[in-house]
This record gives C-alpha cells, structure tokens and sequence, in this order.
C-alpha cells in the first residue's frame, strides 16, 4: 500500500476552500451527517424503540427493569423534542444516534440494551415507513378537504353553464358544477393511490437486523402489532434494502401534483382580464398598491409549480435507487430528504388548492356569454338532425356546418337564424329546432350518465355529499 | 387581420429545410399524424366500435341492420390488419380516422351512423385504457415467471452460504436462497402496483363523447359491461382529460425496472472476475472470439439501463400533462409513444431478468469462502456475549471488537483464535462460542422471523411455491 | 458449478410467453440488437471507416491495394443504403457488424484488415459524435429559421400596442414587435449552447481501440482531421467511456424545447377565443367541419408537449449514465435510441415553430384595447408624478393608487378621468399629465435600453436583420 | 358575482387541519413566503441596489445626498446579516422587501426613492444571475481542486498496471495513472461547461423594470458595468422572463455528478472486498466498531447518490418553467430553492471527491495480479500476429483464440504457454512473441496516441501539471 496524507494534500494548494477549510473531517461530517434531516423522524424513532424494548422484556432479552428504565427515559427525551430543548449534535451524525447517546447520559448502562438485536437499518426503515403512513394520511385529509370545498361550490354552481373547452377552444356548453365535480372525481384517484401505498408500505422491518436477522428469540409479530403494522416484512435482506415504498408514495404525491396543477392553471386563466370569469379574494391572491383592481393568483400559480419539486423529487430518487445491489448502502440516506420536501410541498399545495375552491367566486354573466360564442351549440344542432330526422352522423355533421355558415355570414347565433334559412340547407328541417339551440338549452340536453347535464350534476353532487359525510 | 403567406415566409430564405422542403403543410403533417404510434391501438379500436354499435342498436339508436353492417365491416378491417395488409394512411392522422375511413369504403353509409354520440376524445380514451389494462397484465405475467424462476433458484441453493454485504462491504452471512428471494418479495409489490393501476383504470370512458355526454339516449353501462370495464365513468369532463392512469402505469413500470436494475447490477458484479460468484451462459452472455472465456453480461446491463427509457417516460408524461386545463387538448397526444416504449422495455426487461434467473449458476466454493472473509462472524460472537454471559449489547460489541482485532494481528480468523487469546479479553468466555464462530453456523442461527437461516429460508420457499402455484 | 438449463426453465411453466415463446436466444437476440435503431448511423460509420483505411495505408498498416478496396466496397454499400436496398440483419446486431459483415461478402479479405487498430468501441463513440454535431447543426439552421420568421414578424408589427402580462394579468402596454423578439433573444441562446455542445463534442475517439489505445503506430490526427474533428481525444478510456458530450446535447434541446413551449402556450393563448388576438390559418391548426370558425391549435400544443420527450431523454440518459464505472459497458447502447428521438422531436418542433411564426396574423384593434384595460397606465401615473412632481417613488406609488381608485369607481380609465378628481387626491397635476395616459402613450414612453418603446424595437430588429443576413 | 367567505369554508368542517388551523391567511403565507430561501440572495441584492442607487444619482433622477444616505443603511443593513443580527420577517414576503423595509426604517424617505426606475422582477433576476456566477465559479474551483488531487495520483502511479475493464470483465491491463487521467479529462468539459453558463448569463437584467422597460432616463451600461455584467439585456420581456440560464447551470451541475457518480462507483467497488484494489482511511470512511478492518466507503456511496437531488432540481425547473407565457410568473419563485440545493450538493460532492482522490491508497501487488487474470493480453498476442506475421485482423484473432484455448486447458497464462504449443496453432510464432505477454508488456506496448502506455501518460501528466499550475 502507497499511503498518501490525506491533510496535506495537492501539494500546498489548498484543496479545501471555502467552508470546507478545515480539511477532510469537515468535508466528511458534512456530507455524512443526516440529523438536520431525519431528526424529523424522532417521534417514529422514539415509538419503534419503546416496541423494540417492550417486545425484548416480553421475550425475557432484557429485564422488566430495564426496559421500563428505557421508556421513561425516552419519553423523557421526547418531551424534550418537543420542547425544543433536544440538543441535536450533528457529530452524532443522524436521528438515532442523538436519541441513544441521550438516552446513555440520561438512564446509563440499560440503554446499551437497546440495540439488542436490532441495527440501524432496521431502525430507519421502521421509522421511515411510519413517516410515510402519516404522510399518506395527511395527503388524504387534505384531499378529503379540497373535495369538500368543490363539492360544495358544485352545489352552488351546479346549473350554471359555461363554455367547455377542447384545444382552449369554445367547444361544448357545460356545467360549471361539472366542471368542478371532475377534479373531486380526480382526487379520489389520488386518495386511492395514497391508500394503496400506505396500505403496500405497512409492514414490519423491525427485527431485520443489519441485514441477516438475529439469532435472538425475538416478537416480530409483536413489535409490528404495537406500531400498527399489518405484519412483519417476510424476508430481512428486503426489510433494510427495499425503498419501492418511498418511490411508490412519491409517484402518488407526483401524479397528485399534477392534477392540482391543471386546476390551477385554470384558476389563472379564469382569473384574467381575459377569460372574466372567476375572482379570487386579498386572501388567495396578491394585489398592487397602484393597480387596485389587479389580483394577481399567486397561490395558484405556485400551486401549478409543484410538480416540479415533487416530480424532482420522485426523479431523484429514482437515480438514488437505480443499480443499488443489496443490502443497505448509504446512498439510502437521500431518500428522506427528497421525500420530506414533496409531501411538505403537496400538504402546503393541498390547503392552497382547498382554500381557493371556497374563495373563489364566479361570473355568471361572463360565464353564459362565452358559452354561447363560436357556435357552441352546432353539435346540438347535428345530433337534432340525427334523432329528429334520422341522418346518418357523418351527414348531420356535414349539414350543421353549412347552417353554421351561414348563421356565420349573417353575424348571428344559431338561435336567432330565421328557418327558413336553415332550410335552405335542410328543408326538413322545423321550428323544433330551437329548443334545442343555446348554450344552456345545449347543456340541459346532454343527460347521458356522466353528462353535463343539471340533472345529471345534481345526483353526482348526492353521490359525494353522501361519500364524503362524517 | 394582417395576413401572412405561410407558402412565402422570411423573404426568400428557405425555413423548410431538409424533410420538411414542400412547406407548411408537410411539417404540420409529420407533427400532427400519430398513426405510425396509434395503429397499435387498432384491436382496441375495434373492439370499442363493436361494443359502441352493438349498443347504438339495442337502444334504438341506429338500426339492427346497420350495426350488423358495421360489425361484420370492423371484423374484416381485423382480418386486414392481423394480416398485415391493411393500408395505414399518415394523411388520415390516427388509427381511428384509418379505420372509419375503411369502413366507410367497405360498408358504405352504415359507416357514418357509428359515430352518433360518440367521439374521438372518448373513443381513443377508451382504446388507450383497454390496452394499459392489458398492458399491464403482460407486466404481472412477466413478474410471475421471474419470480417462479426465482424461487426455483432459490430453492436449490436454500442452505448455500454466501457474503450478505452492506456498504458492498462484506458483513454477516447470508443464505443465496434468501437472497434471491429478496427479490422475489420486491416483485410481489410490483406486482400489486400494476393490479391497482389496472383496477383504477378499469373505468370505461366511452359515452362521455367530446366532454359533455350526449342527448342520445345512450347507454353506457353495457358498453362498459361489454367492454370488461367495472363501470362507466362518472364524469364526462373527466373521462376524456384524465390520464393519471398512463401516470400510475407507468410509474408502476418506472418502480419495478429500479427493482430489476438493482438485481441486474448484482448479476454483473457476481459474474465479474472480481467475485467470481456466479456464471451465465451463452444464452445470456456476449463472448470474445480472442478471449473465450470471457463472458460480457450484456443482458444484465441493458436491464440495468431499463430505468433510462422507463423512468424518462413517465417524466415525459408528467411534463406533458403538468397544468393542462380541461378538457381534451393535443397535448395527449403524446402520451400512447411514451407508454409504449416503456411497456415494450419493461417486457423485454422481464423476460431477460426471468431468463437470467433461470440460467445463472453458481460457485458454491467461492461463495462459502467469500462469505467467512472480513470476520462476518463479529457480530455472532457479540450476540453470543449478550446471550450467554449477559453483557449489555454495546459493551459485547466492543469486546467482540477488541478480540476481532487480536484474530487479525495473528492473521487468523475467528474460529481459529486460541480460546485464551480471547479469555484475555473476556475471561467468562468458553469453548462454546466455537459452535456460532463460521459462516456457516453464523447464517444457521439467524432463526428469528424473515431471517436468513436455510430453516426460515426452506418455509419462505413453500410459501412461495404454494402462492405461485397454477 | 451447479448448472440450469435454460431451455427448460421453471419446472414446465412458460417463462417465454407471448412474443419470446422461442426461449432465451429469441430473449437475449431482443434485447441485444440494435441495428433497428443504430442503422442511422450507417453514414458517419462508413465515414469513419474510410478515414481509419485511408490511414492505415498511409502509415503502412495495410497496403493501398487493400485500402482501395475497402473503399470501393463501402462506397458501394453506402449506394446500397441510399437506395433502400441494404438488407439489415438483427441477427448481426448492429450497424457497424452489418457493414462490416457485408464488405467481407464483397470484397473478401481486405475487409478483415479494416478492423486492425480498431475497436466497436472507439467506433460508435466516433459514429455517435459525428452524427450528434450534424445534429446540432440542423437544429441551429432550425432556430436560425425560426429567428427569421420572428423578427419578420417582429418588424410588420413593431409599434403595434398589446398588454404585456405578469401572472397573466393586464400589467403594462407593451409593442408586439419587443414580444416577438424576446423569443429571438431565448433562441439565440439556445443556439449558443448547441455551438458549445458541438464544439465541446468535435473530438476524435477513433484509434482509442477497445479501451487502452494501440500498439501499432496509427495517425489519430490524421483520422481526425479527415473526419472534421479539431482534435484526437487524450485519454484512450475516456474516449470510449465518455457520453456527458450526448447528455450536453440533450441538455440544450431540452432547454430549447423548453423556450419553445413558452410561445407555444402563448399562441394557444392567443388564438384562443377569449384572447381573439391572433389567428393561424389552416395550415397550423385543424378545423371543424360542423364549426367551420373553430381552429384547435394542434401544432401549438403539440409543440408545447414536445419538452416530455425531449427532458424524458436527457432524464433517461442521465438514469443510464449514473454510477457506470469504466470503461465501455453494454448501459451506454442505450444512447443512441434516446439521443434520436429527442433531436427528431425537436427538429420537428423547430419547423413547426417557424412556420407558426410566419403563419400568424393579429387583430390590431382586440390587441390595442386589451392593453388599456385593467389601469395598465397607473405606473405611467405614478412615474410621472416622480419625475414631474419630485415625489418619491413609493409616495407616488400610493397616489396613483388612489386616484385609480377613483377612475374605477367611476368606471372611466385615466385618461378620461377629469383633472380636477385627480387634482383632489394631489393638487400639484397638471394637464400635462394626459400625455402619458393611454396604453400607446405609456408604450411609447418607455424608451430605456431594452425597453419596448417602438424607437429602441426597431433598433433591435436592425441589429438582428443584420446579424441572420446571409 | 357570488361570494363565498373563505373563513368559514366547507359548512363547518374543519378545512384547515394541522399547520394550517388559522385559516386561508396563514396558508397564503405559507405558500407565498420565500424569504427563508431566498435570503440567500442579501448580498447580492444589496450589491445590485447599491449600483442601481449610485446610477440613479449619476443620471440625476436621485439626488446624491439620498444616494448616500441609501449606501450607507445598505452597507450597515449588509453588517448586520453578516453578524447574524438581521431580523427577517416572513410577513415581508422575500428578501427584497425585507431589505427594503428595513432600509426604510433605519434612513426614512430616501429608501422611498431607491426604488424608482425598477421592479422586484429586474432586480430578483440580477440578483439570482449574480448568484448563480459565483456558484459556476465555486463550482469551478471545486473541479480543479480535484483534478489536481488527481493528477498527483496519477503522477505517483503513472506506471502501475492494474485491469481495464469492459462490461467489468477484465479486458486489457491499463495504467493506474491512465485511469485516474480520465477523470482529469471529464472535469476539464464539466469546467467548460460552467464557464460557458456563466459567460452565458452574465448580462444585466436591471433597468427591465417591472417587464417594459422604463420612461426614466437611467444608464443600463453603468449598472451593468458596475456589477461586472458583460452587457446590459437586450429586451425587458426577455429579462424579467428568462430562466433558462438557470437550467442550463443545473444541466452543467448535473452532468458533473453524472461524471462524479462514475468514480465514486469505482471507488465503492475497488475498496470492496472482493476487488482488494484500494483503500480509503477513516477520513472518508466510517468503520464499525466491532469489525475492526471494516472501512463502509460512505463518502463514495453519498456522492454516487448526489446526481439524485441535483438532477432532480434540474427535471424540477424543467416542470416550472415548461409553458409559462411571458412576463413574470409567480411559478419562477421555486427556482431558486432548486438552484440552492443542487449547488450545494455538488460542492459538497466535489470537496469529498477531491478529499477522497488524495486519500486513497492502493495495492500494486493485488492490481498486477488482476491485471494479468483472464487473458488480458490476448489481443496483444492478435496484433502481434497481425505485425510481424501479417495476418488480416480477423484471422489474426481467431488463431490467438484458438491458442488461448490452448493455455486455458493447462491452466497456464499466456506467457508460460510452451512455444511449441503456439505453433501447433500457427508455426510462424517465435519467441519474440513472448516479449508482448504480459500484463506490463500489454500496458507497455499501446504507445499511441492518448494510450496507456506509460511514455504517454507521463506526457499527459506533463501537460495536466502545466495547465493546472497558478
């Protein structure tokens, strides 16, 4: 072996500029120390060590006296925690370490006990997915309450009509409690994803040891009873190396982020000078002392940013995962940090996305006139022709679009073309048509399950005031 | 208006260089046709227009006849295009417009009459689910036979001892069998992602027309029922904007390639000279005309390359759906080509990862006295110390320590240091600590629930075989 | 040894379902090939092969007779591929086999001496490059067309009056001509980047070999000189190692889609009906046959999806490229499949994005009252009353604040409110006052650097006319 | 307009969970604030208002009285953040506003007339570019401190042999000083890449105003010269709006841990165990206490994982900035908590691969005996066959095959094969031919251009000692 000194490197240049400046050891705590970090997870810490000790007493590995020493101190130390007085040491590196060497200074030899058949691999697991099941929870409360205010401003809105648009285009009529109802139906998807990777996370790693199991006669069952685990992870090396749960959370925070952004982007564009059709108030937006009338959506503008440090996150994971052989290497450690940061920045754009469905507030004026521009009723129009007079589609179609036409040439809606101008195009046609010619006319008509029509949003607003009761 | 002549544009300069030389209208062709990436589709289509026409007919809406028509025409159009001579248009843009345009030439008017209360937007949304559904159970075939591949490797070398590395350092000894179904646990959960994905998607859009249902009296659930969908969805809106589904596919497929990946990467450092561990055939393994006994294990790296394509999809279809408003814009276009790749990547990784499985062997020398290197048994002794003479767990680690340091200054492993070297250090130590002190017996003893010794390792096999069984 | 056999793999189950029913060759000859995709490098390989022959005789490697032949055979294969009738083998893997394999059917045993101080490794990364800086150069002929049809634009539209937007609300009046040139300036950007790309990627990797360099005493200036190359690379394994040049490439198409995706949106924006600012004819947008008024954007979204594809690759690339250790391993195969489908979408969203640019028209008159809405003059207000009056900024502020409020209130804009209402809230106002209040006014006023004053835009539009002559 | 009353939402259920109890102003704050990230920026911004006070007075549209009065709270404003004393406010929203109103507090009404002629959008863009200068610098220096801890290395070992490797199977011994060259070469294009972003992004956005410029005379050189700007803006739109300086930054930070991640992957594996080739001390290694020789190479696995984060927040601003129209969005707000993270991550990741090139120390014996495994001078024994008896490469090939089969069934290297057993194969071979087996005499021979041989490599370092001196 050569030996090189690692202090004095490079030959008098000085390698270690900036806040790296004391050498090697700096550089080393800092890129090795997590406890500005994890110290997030010392509740879940403190939990899965009071099951660990419990279970070893029970399992006579350690006395009755000692484990009841081990609790009250780390009760103790939680009460500091959350105090606020926990003197956090980044030398001690991580979450763990802080807690154990606390627990030494304050209970002395039986916390040497602790660790008894367990490792911190194990440990950080176990803590991590409880972290993560609460997250989970917390996502779906805040779903749950971003539904509720939709629903709600559905049922104030459930008649009114708007344009619906493809392309950004003034396609179809629609109902602006639809409109709203599609995003509630969206974020039940997203609960459910949530559900099923809080429910697919929900095992035990307690007890994998480093990586081997142990050889003592320990209670996996017991340990993940008292944490509320489902059951015990069935293979160790998988219990310390797995992190698909992490990146199955992230995807269903990523997926919902971007389902809020969508909204949000409508948000903004209904907001404009240009669309009219909604306002937010002072609390969700931001004004101008010199423009009084201006609001600008910052809330959902950086609610329509999210996506980019939660699908970052789930990105950057990814990398982290990706070709890592088993079982536990320290690239694992930027698991949390990513994951911490995305489900902060989902609950935040969570209550934003809740609290602007009940503040905003909508046109109706606006709204009806832009439903009724560019001819959005000629589809109703062709679909009259097909029902009333049997046409083939692709015909009516074909029909439709020379009244159109001609409605276009004469400067006139639909509704307000003499018939007998229509039939010119289609003499069969009759003054019947109108009923089904305006925007709102349009909209009433679509009551196929799942259209637009009043009758149709009325029950779907049942269905979910009944679903998101209690 | 000002107006431009998009046939003259920038004054003499040529802006359509290379393929696009005839104009604007070829570069908006080669951007907007998808029908060299939908035609993939094509079953899928079919199979909704007959589902859709069979319940046009039963509810009155176009005639027995017609429906007849219709469905004898798309039969034909199969037969044409399973026989690989069917003409796919790039003017007529997407698989759906080919295969309408197709039936009208072969049927006539009845053609134009399939279209009533339907469109594009719900039409391709239905064919995209149907074949994601089916998509992803060729996922969930492919994980099973890795995983019976798995388990019949695992099985065989239930009791083989091998290195358990942490760090890639080596740690504590673990069985092979319990290795390899580490990895048969991870596919399991991907397994139960790609089952909720397609349970979640399995909502049938069709009906919901451009955005807002119909006027038709249409009925939805028996095209849904007809279809294999669960139910219709609730929402028109919804149904044709949502593609959080293509999102949770694909990070389904994102997850389980990082799972592939990882044991990928095990399989180039086991079949490396370095370890020398493992060996793969011809069959998976590229050779060197100069060097025959070099085996390159190129299909264990492409898999470990599978993340690249999989994961850039599904941040490419997260870009693409990041706050688009409601309803249908191009912009989804985009998302069949990146859906598509992936699911293609994630197959060929499968039953790359299934073969391999099937056709690595083993060196069980190399393994055994890789396994007892770097005094994995540490621990073992250190356990043993807390066990038998009662030692709090820190204080037997830093015994265990000091006489792992006295085994190295004589270059001898643990089980072949004196009994006094180590009374010297721990006087209450006897010869029984010899019964735990191997790689072997170290591996024997982690009995405890998930552990890695060849009788937990034999029961997780039967559990196995028995859930995988038929 | 234990051995398995993987023609019978999984006690009688059918690992090789579907398309790999032939068992693991049919696997490994899937996921291997890539003369599917790496055929597009046919002509920088028969390049490249010319060069290193022409080399090896003028060093005395191989003799002129054989390196004459060896250029006449490919010569005539590169007419082979040009016509069509190449026959590609999947079974002979790639393209650099393929030719290979096809000189020795046409010339015999000269081809075996093509290959002598060569390696498959130091050939891609030379096909590769070559192409990538073609590939470059088209997008930069595609960005510079795309700057054309702007400042044409631009120019035709100098001192029209729009709104300029922050969070899309009416903020200051702005010249549609200092719009359109923004993105000249993005663009020009983004061509900067494909030219450091390009410069930083123009070296020579051929004469690397596998990995370690050669015994024979080749010319590597000479091979790379011939081939355009500034210079051979240092370092014989960082030649065959080295993709960062391909994720540089990728980096800037992804910033430049990302550019384009901005406009993108605008245009979307403004087409649509609750802008009415422009219009694209039918070349860039598809119609309605039933709403003959109706143009969806379709080549305006798809561009602004286009950023999916393009960052999914350089994410997909980077997944690949991360931990790989040296030198050549199979991962990097999967370059190229990445690299080709980025550069054809942007290529794609370029020309499309010029044709745009020249396609669209405005509505002077929708544009011109849009910009004096919303009070955009109040900062012109509030600067006045800075410069004339001497008030602090942040006073002014406030009272243009107030006497906007006023205006509201009465439902007039500041121009047409009566001097005395402003004189209540600040007596000092003289009539002066109204010849900064109107959108074109405060537009016109806004002469700083850079500003967009229709003076300094038709500055800028000199200094561009200038700068893309020729 | 309905109105809904954000403070009593969703009929008395509780929308506000957890963090948010207060209700839609808390969440607004929440979401709006930025100040805890940005205050990174104070210098800067400090910096940009110190030029921007000093211009306003040369113009005259200040006086210099209040110009001063402005310098000097700045200047003390500066003291007190330096000394940790400055009280930031999250009620003031971001840096700028805190410095301001703490301007205003400390001098009165001038700090009212800073303001003038600019906008918090010019001013946070000059303050971000300023930042992100200096990064690119830090980044800079980082690469080169370890491109000199690499090139002594390399010099230390220029001629030591150890294997190169393709798909990690051994290929063809190389230099140790060669490998480690490598990486020499790569920091050198991620050095230019930083220095093309920087020279990219160093002009000056100040006097864009709020987007259009303004009517005040000010001096856009001055500002831009003062604050070491190659040139002012040339559009005010483009100023306030542009961000792609700040993805191509993160492209260049992302591509260097690409890089990075690649090394410290060799360094995991060569630390191993089962590679025996290298050694890092405790100051990049955490031991295990009771596995005394134990050395996890946490340093190595932590950087392996930093193109997570950092390529990460590249996909992250890639989202953010993806479609947004111009002027200024809110969206642009999470730029810089992305741009801060990746930065710090990759100087962190820079000083410990710095740290860790001096530190590592190596094992010749165990290299050569690697270098000399598997035939690693097969090819060699081919080109020698091509030289002297000039056989066509692929014939030469296939007898140096047909020979290494020979000695693989002896068990014998390729230099203790009898001579008689090579002219079995081919009769032409003399005993020179053994002057070209063996790992050294491989390494040796490959005297080409940028080969490993090591005359070469000593040249190498020559030039990288050169370049890198001063």
């Amino acid at each position: 072996m050569t030996s090189s000194n690692p202090e004095k490197p490079a030959s008098g240049h000085d390698m270690w500029g900036g806040r790296f400046a004391s050498g090697p050891s700096s550089v080393m705590e800092a890129i090795n120390t997590s406890v500005h970090i994890d110290k997030r997870l010392a509740e879940q810490d403190i939990d899965g060590s009071l099951a660990h000790a419990a279970m070893l007493a029970a399992c006579g590995i350690i006395s009755s006296e000692d484990a009841e020493q081990i609790a009250a101190g780390l009760e103790a130390i939680r009460q500091d925690i959350r105090a606020g007085c926990f003197d956090w040491k980044p030398s001690l590196e991580d979450v763990h370490m802080n807690i154990e060497a606390a627990l030494k200074e304050r209970i002395g030899a039986p916390a040497g006990r602790l660790h008894t058949a367990r490792s911190r691999n194990d440990q950080v697991a176990t803590d991590f997915r409880l972290w993560l099941r609460a997250a989970c929870e917390r996502a779906i409360e805040g779903l749950r309450a971003y539904q509720r205010a939709l629903v709600e401003k559905a049922e104030a809105h459930f008649d009114w009509v708007m344009p619906g648009f493809t392309h950004l285009q003034t396609a179809q009529p629609v109902s602006l409690g639809h409109h709203l109802l599609c995003w509630v139906e969206a974020a039940e998807r997203d609960i459910g994803r949530f559900e099923d990777a809080s429910r697919r996370l929900n095992e035990s790693p307690l007890g994998a040891a480093a990586l081997a199991g142990t050889a003592f006669a320990i209670d996996r069952e017991m340990t993940a009873r008292r944490l509320g685990f489902d059951r015990p992870m069935a293979n160790s090396l998988d219990a310390v190396s797995a992190r698909d749960f992490a990146l199955e959370a992230l995807s269903a925070a990523t997926i919902a982020s971007v389902n809020l952004s969508r909204f949000a982007e409508e948000i903004v564009l209904w907001t404009s000078r240009r669309f009219g059709f909604a306002r937010l108030t002072d609390a969700f937006s931001t004004g101008s002392s010199i423009m009084p009338q201006k609001r600008n959506p910052d809330a959902a503008e950086l609610v329509r940013a999210k996506p980019g440090r939660i699908a970052g996150a789930l990105q950057g994971l990814i990398l982290v995962c990706k070709g890592l052989p088993l079982a536990y290497s320290k690239d694992l450690q930027e698991d949390k940090a990513l994951v911490f940061t995305a489900f902060d920045d989902l609950e935040l754009a969570l209550a934003a996305m809740a609290g602007m469905a009940a503040d905003i507030s909508f046109d109706r004026d606006v709204l009806e006139a832009a439903a009724g521009e560019a001819y959005s009723d000629a589809t109703d129009l062709a679909d009259w022709l097909v029902r009333e007079l049997g046409l083939p589609f692709r015909e009516a179609h074909h029909v439709s679009g020379s009244i159109v036409k001609a409605a276009e040439k004469k400067g006139l809606p639909l509704s307000k073309l003499p018939l007998d101008e229509m039939q010119a195009v289609e003499p069969r046609i009759t003054k019947d048509v109108f009923e089904v010619l305006s925007a709102r006319a349009s909209m009433e008509s679509r009551t196929s399950q799942g259209g637009t029509s009043p009758v149709r949003v009325k029950e779907q607003i049942a269905v979910w005031k009944d679903r998101l009761k209690g």
